[in-house]
């Protein structure tokens, strides 16, 4: 096997997920050899293959595992994202655990490089910008504390990998994929139905990429020599009573957009907006998909 | 067995360290049944029981164990602290996947309330203060990074207890049974054989507290219904110089002491002191042994 070969071999863990799927198609599309993990069954693609894992029930796998694969690099972006108990379960707790046995397998495996997947809840809310070197840690939900903890595990073992740790902070994803119930493919799907969509009052200012775009980020960031956090966001401010008019606007449908006919989520801060510094000047990475195409896709797909 | 048994039986990991043999001393002075945690055989005392586990080797060994001991409380101070390396090493990261086995094993077993055992090193250095509530955790070491991983940990599991979480972030311990190497036993040891001690320059500022008096707080903090960080500290800080005169003039022998022979730890920022509201206020706790009366035990001891 030829030395070229070997360093490129990417494991991603929660290569299902919404997020880690299109981490996998960007890998793909870029020439690494892929091999997703999966609590289930999944079907090999040129490039792409899988190993069968459900670490919460054997945290002892990942050794055996890694040991098989022998990965140069890890992507992790597993995580428990069951809707409605993901904020607050237990399974966050559990997903750290399994988070450090991940990198100690690694680590016992040669890995050159592991990065993970966090997210913008790990910052202070009431912040302008969440830049990655002023803005604290000050996560509330049990959620937000686990994947800040999952952060500080990575920083804690940057030096054990050749190549380090990064830390990838996911603001707001949105594309095809995604859950059903979240925002736009609510909308989409109820302006095309003709129906009403029921909203708060949509003041809530938001960071959203295309998760092609957080794929493709998170793919950069793998492959790059850029250590600690960077977030992984379009660094772009939008109020999401302009993004529900402007999806409205493609559809045609504005006069269904039924603004303050529910209470944000207790969750919701009122702004959550990411510097992207990092991102541009260091990875020199820039988002391919317009606010506009992205919406103009989610508007075709409902 | 009578409720109230039940209810004040607490397991201590790491509990024959420096920290935690302290904190089982004042816990068994209150009357609480004790079983230590240890990697070796201990012997057993009125009140104290020991279970044997080495939870790097064993990660899955927490669940019988608290299965077989269902203890009210856990307080959790097993860490690496060997010296010269557990600031960088990479049990660092091990601990931390122990550490949520531990949560996961002592909810499964019905456990009241955690308390774990932090650090100062967890805090952004450069404050005047180190608070709680208003500090950013910034750790810079491998060791504080995963210390500060572990408090978000869990703050995270906080929920998923009776009594909830806690996290005690102890400064700088001294007392019996500390490292020789430690700046008191070396400085106490030096001038009781009349012989020179080298020293740094001595303007660092520390937060000094007899490990008593830390055994004590972490005892009460275990015993009250105080959630989230708590500073374990003197709340004042102190120039290590004066410290060191303070000791050479209970011996006698001021002139043996060298400031500048040496440079201080690449780890040391200039001043670390913690804010003692939350101990004080919250838990209504004072500590008991004054600095000089620490400093002639130490020179007593030597």
């Amino acid at each position: 096997m030829k030395a070229e070969a070997v360093r490129r071999r990417a494991l991603v863990t929660g290569a299902t997920g919404f997020v880690g799927r299109h981490a996998v198609q960007q890998l793909l599309a870029q020439g690494w050899e892929v091999v997703g993990v999966s609590r289930r069954p999944q079907i090999a693609a040129a490039g792409l293959s899988w190993a069968r894992l459900d670490p919460l029930q054997q945290p002892q796998g990942w050794l055996p595992l890694l040991a098989e694969v022998r990965p140069s690099h890890v992507l992790h972006s597993a995580w428990d994202t069951t809707r409605g108990s993901y904020w607050t379960s237990f399974d966050n707790v559990r997903w750290l655990g399994a988070s450090a046995a991940l990198l100690e397998a690694a680590r016992a495996a040669g890995v050159q490089r592991v990065v993970g997947v966090g997210t913008g809840a790990e910052y202070e809310d009431g912040h302008e910008w969440s830049d990655e070197f002023s803005t604290p840690l000050r996560p509330v939900s049990p959620y937000g504390q686990a994947k800040a903890a999952c952060s500080l595990l990575f920083a804690s073992a940057e030096t054990a990998f050749p190549q380090g740790t990064a830390w990838g902070r996911v603001f707001f994803p949105y594309g095809p994929g995604d859950h059903p119930e979240k925002l736009l493919p609510y909308l989409a799907r109820q302006l095309k139905a003709g129906q009403t969509a029921q909203l708060s009052s949509g003041e809530q200012v938001r960071d959203l990429l295309h998760v092609r775009d957080i794929g493709a980020a998170l793919a950069a960031l793998l492959d790059s020599p850029v250590r600690g956090a960077v977030n992984v966001a379009s660094g772009e401010g939008v109020v999401l009573r302009q993004v529900a008019e402007q999806l409205a606007d493609i559809v045609g449908r504005r006069e269904l957009l039924q603004f303050g006919a529910r209470n944000a989520l207790a969750t919701e801060g009122l702004r959550w907006v990411a510097s992207v510094e990092r991102l541009r000047n260091e990875l020199g990475w820039r988002p391919a998909v317009s606010l506009q195409a992205g919406l103009r896709e989610m508007a075709a797909d409902a």
